[in-house]
């Protein structure tokens, strides 16, 4: 188990390659500052069909099959689909690769989905059980709505705490072989409730659980923030994202100088009326896909730490009075082998 | 990549070993033909709480607690725990590893969960990246109604076709060393979707599936039906398991000697009312943690294929029509190393 590296963390012994991603969005990501970086931006919220639900699956589907025709690779190369989303019973993900033909491994961490998808997957090829598999990730604003909130055409107002649904998927393959930028390490959390029960301060009930892998990660390699070009958080938003610094600060990490949120960058809080920000599983999984992904290939930052970041409730269980359960776990990239302190 | 065999198939390097396990239900099942091989039977389906959510939530703590108490291992020396159930955004196991502190890897593949929680888990520690994991699988009747059908206190009739959510939980840990039985080879399933669309008739869905697993495993590792004492499938119930053994007839493979359910094993058909049979993430844990695992130690079988099976549709998908995808994960368990033909 010498891959185990002590509390949480693994280190993988032939880090996996990331060989293509892509990221498809809506309209409203469309609009915002990450635009360019987007593979596609649909102008249809509804991806051709009918329902918001099927919608998803729609975006699923033409994500997970865009990063396999950008990765050179035949749908048959894949030897694993790894992916998740926040509808009930995972229906976005599920009908979304039910035409595929490939072994399938659902996944459920909320809006650390991407995270999880990528530590197994990476797992699952530096263990050598697979040559490619696909990670990926989605969510829709109008099914997230319908599912956890209110349907939209009620026009229910939303407190500043609140965050806004990414319409998108981000989709990765990790291949055994290749150039980089590769997959290095990996911290994956348990779950933390520190008694949070505002299911519109999403925020404020993750923050402690991406506190908490942080930490883990930083012991468990004896490393400190500065290792990492960036530490980009999945959809703390500003609210989580204030909380994660002061819980940081107090554990005697500086992270104000790389830390990043993908729910702060995917939109333009001045311009698009989003409140606390982006969140839901495409919100980590398309600004890695689509920005990150590029910013790595292109060298203009070699080492960073992706954390995506899960609110693990139900409607039901905030309706019977529960607090809200988190889980984030850290995934570390690096440009080339070089950087590899191994 | 040489642990890949075929097309959907690993056999693992060093085959993980069950160091135990633990399987808890709830009053009917205890008045069920395998009442003597549960770990504990408990008289309130409410498991002490409060709501059915809840209760499911504990009966996962709890067995989860227990299979590492009987591994003789604390819950610190368990690096990860591979979880899933049915309700929605997975509760029934995110509530229940909420105060357990341990790596957790939530996982979505409906009543397939434990298969695919066995299989992950066994790569992860064939990949060297843990020594001990939990796998385990949840599920409640009343819970389940509620989320997929309508709640109880409706005394809604149910078709002929329809089967009976199990309230139980099978958990296994698997670990790097010890002395069987072992997890020899996994088959990891597509989804698969034949379009019925009745919700009321799941072992119709999802006996396409298991099939389609099954077929892949035999193809992929050259061998026969024969090859198992014992090829169990999770829940497809009488109408699922009359439909898979013509799929396997019409393929050329011979289930008829060696093929049981899970499903038909829980409850007593005859005296139980449980219409087609026993269902559930929990259906296919709590047997195989209770009564095969039994068999395996005792060397009453010496080489058995799960198959547990899950159909993956929720309330809205079959409210807008759509038929049900469902797969399968075929595990295969093998009692001494001296079994195995690698």
């Amino acid at each position: 188990m010498e891959k185990h590296i002590g509390e949480q963390t693994v280190r993988f012994a032939n880090p996996p390659t990331i060989t293509a991603t892509a990221a498809i969005v809506g309209p409203k990501e469309g609009e915002g500052p990450l635009a360019q970086y987007f593979d596609v931006v649909s102008q249809d919220a509804l991806f051709g069909t009918d329902s918001w639900e099927k919608a998803e699956s729609e975006l699923s589907r033409q994500t997970i099959i865009l990063a396999v025709q950008k990765a050179n690779l035949q749908l048959g190369d894949i030897q694993y689909i790894l992916a998740g989303d926040l509808l009930n019973q995972e229906t976005g993900t599920t009908f979304g690769v039910r035409d595929l033909g490939r072994p399938f491994f659902g996944l459920f961490g909320a809006c650390s989905a991407i995270g999880e998808a990528m530590t197994l997957g990476a797992m699952i090829i530096d263990g050598g059980f697979a040559n490619n598999i696909v990670a990926s990730a989605s969510s829709h604003f109008c099914a997230a709505e319908k599912t956890f909130r209110f349907p939209l055409e009620l026009g229910t107002q939303r407190p500043p705490t609140a965050s806004w649904t990414v319409t998108g998927d981000g989709a990765v393959v990790l291949s055994a072989q290749g150039a980089g930028p590769y997959v290095t390490t990996a911290t994956t959390g348990a779950v933390v409730d520190l008694g949070v029960k505002d299911s519109n301060n999403m925020g404020a009930a993750m923050a402690p659980a991406a506190a908490d892998v942080l930490i883990k990660h930083f012991q468990d390699l004896g490393i400190q923030p500065d290792y990492y070009d960036v530490i980009a958080t999945g959809d703390l938003g500003a609210v989580g994202r204030d909380l994660l610094l002061q819980l940081m600060d107090k554990a005697g990490y500086n992270l104000h100088h790389n830390h990043k949120d993908c729910g702060l960058m995917i939109f333009d809080r001045e311009k698009q009326d989003v409140h606390a920000g982006g969140s839901g599983c495409g919100c980590s999984a398309a600004t890695f896909a689509g920005y990150f992904y590029r910013q790595l290939l292109r060298g203009e930052i070699n080492k960073m730490l992706l954390v995506p970041t899960g609110a693990l409730h139900s409607v039901v269980t905030v309706q019977q009075g529960e607090s809200i359960p988190a889980i984030a776990h850290a995934v570390a990239f690096e440009r080339a082998m070089s950087h590899n302190e191994r």
